[in-house]
């Protein structure tokens, strides 16, 4: 194992360093083995959105994805934190439809979307932003499809006692190999509740998820976690929406390697080829960072060739500029 | 003096950090002794729109202001980083026709208005911002009345080699103590330079700025600084804009502080009363640690007193709420 300190990004100004970022980072196997460590690995962290295709599992091994006939730009929505984009609200849309809900039904709050072409038009068009907008929308239609699927009342789904985040933790604890019992939990800009686990235990979760492997997980597990890659690789814009980073990764990587980005500057990765998971936090919660570190480990990890430099760089490695167009900076790794 | 170790800011969920700030201040007298030290006190931080008022003095001591009788609202426009609400945009607009110029002569590039309300009133109005809408239009107002003023041509004003820039370098040498032959400097979001010091020398620059001694500054320096402090305390709106921390903190204390923020968690305080600056930067550049920060020092200081505490709260230990307007944790001062 290669063990070294936090992953230092900053941002410069005048080629001098302006401010500056500590990244917690961990590569593990699915044994639970890590093979490079950056920074302190115990680190408790929330995974906040990065938990989203774990959290999408019970939609699958409950039966409910094949129920409902989710297609993969749903099954990726239900991993996603998508911008909120036509082709995102009209498929959440549809798919709260079919399931015969209104989006109502979603416990997560209303939401504008990301992008400002996105936002600009909903003001010209004197809209105010709905549920259905939120970036998690996905992931909440399909935590109500299960719930509806197993006859369960989707009132108050939301809730940490509800059966249907009941599922999610057993699944977080399985593939995490963490006991959530003493975990701090905290609830999650859509309102569903996020534990807090090491970040070592989330790398671990990520590799299994990725090696996907029926032994480990069991069948129905294993199926789940390969339906939901092969649905974010068939449908990544789905996961995140235009110029999105994940959305790009995904793309990039054809499935090789996947992101899946959870605010205060928190990442997932999943590698299945190589049979690793990624786990890595911006100490002070800021995403440039934390894009940034993504960056340093791939290339740590000698999977950062041409084609994703070219796809990625400008989400990792940007330019800062100034409200004129001025380049006065840069987002560099000074570790 | 007292010396700690940076303040820690953390932002929580659950009852439990979820991401960690340090922040580097320094409070000092203007004799140059530093009588608190959090952190490093020698970190070379750009001041970035901190630096305001000191860019304005030229402003004052050239004869400018006068001649082109500027109001108070124009001379704390001069030190702000206003919203580009149409209260500040009105008067920028106003004070470039009294001396002659277009807004295109403005160097900072246009900016849309910070607050929602008025950034949909443009979109609905189908408006693009202008360079006035820039937050720095007034500083770069003052720096063109200069130039004016003086006989100077006013194009290229925003370049380092121009007597604009040279004045404001002259004036930072003078305040701080520091030569800046060999400082980084970089080009700041409005494109005007902006040179990095040393965290203790801009405290003391501050207290110097603050103290507003004729003996230690010579008349007119002293003068000008007074007048701009004064400025600020007349028409607080104009330094920030509605619900903007600068503005509220110099209203609540009525002159007794004062502070202007600069972009990347950056904060200079000047306290006339107690002949004291203060500067502070969030070393990852996050602003919501930086305003924590300032808190914590008033706090140390035996300056926050309840109405302060009630003024400032929302700006420095606000709940974070999520999209559905739940409270998902809060920020704190963990030192």
């Amino acid at each position: 194992m290669t063990s070294n300190g936090p992953i230092r990004i900053a941002a410069t100004r005048g080629g001098a360093v302006e401010s500056v970022h500590s990244v917690h980072a961990v590569v593990a196997g699915p044994n639970g083995d890590a093979t490079h460590v950056f920074g302190d690995p115990d680190r408790v962290v929330f995974p906040r959105s990065s938990l989203k295709a774990i959290q999408a599992l019970p939609l699958i091994e409950s039966g409910a994805a094949d129920h409902f006939v989710c297609s993969p730009a749903e099954l990726a929505l239900a991993c996603a934190s998508h911008e909120g984009e036509g082709f995102h609200t009209d498929t959440v849309t549809a798919w709260l439809d079919r399931i015969g809900l209104d989006p109502e039904a979603l416990a997560c709050g209303p939401q504008w979307p990301r992008r400002d072409v996105d936002y600009r038009e909903m003001v010209l068009a004197r809209q105010e932003p709905g549920r259905v907008h939120n970036n998690c929308s996905g992931k909440h239609t399909g935590m109500l499809a299960t719930a509806l699927h197993l006859g369960e009342a989707p009132a108050g789904y939301a809730s940490r006692a509800h059966n249907v985040q009941k599922r999610v933790f057993e699944a977080v604890e399985a593939l995490s190999g963490e006991s959530l019992d003493d975990a701090p939990v905290g609830i999650d800009g859509c309102s569903a509740p996020n534990p807090a686990l090491p970040i070592r235990s989330l790398a671990v979760a990520a590799a299994r998820f990725a090696e996907a492997s029926p032994e480990r997980l069991g069948h129905a597990r294993a199926d789940a976690c390969r339906r939901l890659l092969n649905a974010m690789v068939a449908a990544p814009e789905m996961v995140g929406g235009t110029d999105r980073f994940d959305t790009d990764l995904i793309r990039v990587y054809s499935g090789r390697v996947m992101s899946k980005t959870g605010a205060e500057g928190f990442y997932m990765l999943y590698l299945p080829e190589r049979r690793l998971g990624i786990a890595l936090k911006a100490e002070d919660g800021t995403p440039r960072a934390s894009t940034a570190a993504v960056w340093s480990v791939l290339e740590r990890l000698g999977l950062l060739d041409g084609q994703a430099e070219n796809a990625l760089r400008h989400h990792c490695r940007p330019e800062i500029r100034n409200c004129d167009g001025l380049v006065t900076g840069e987002i560099v790794d000074i570790s």
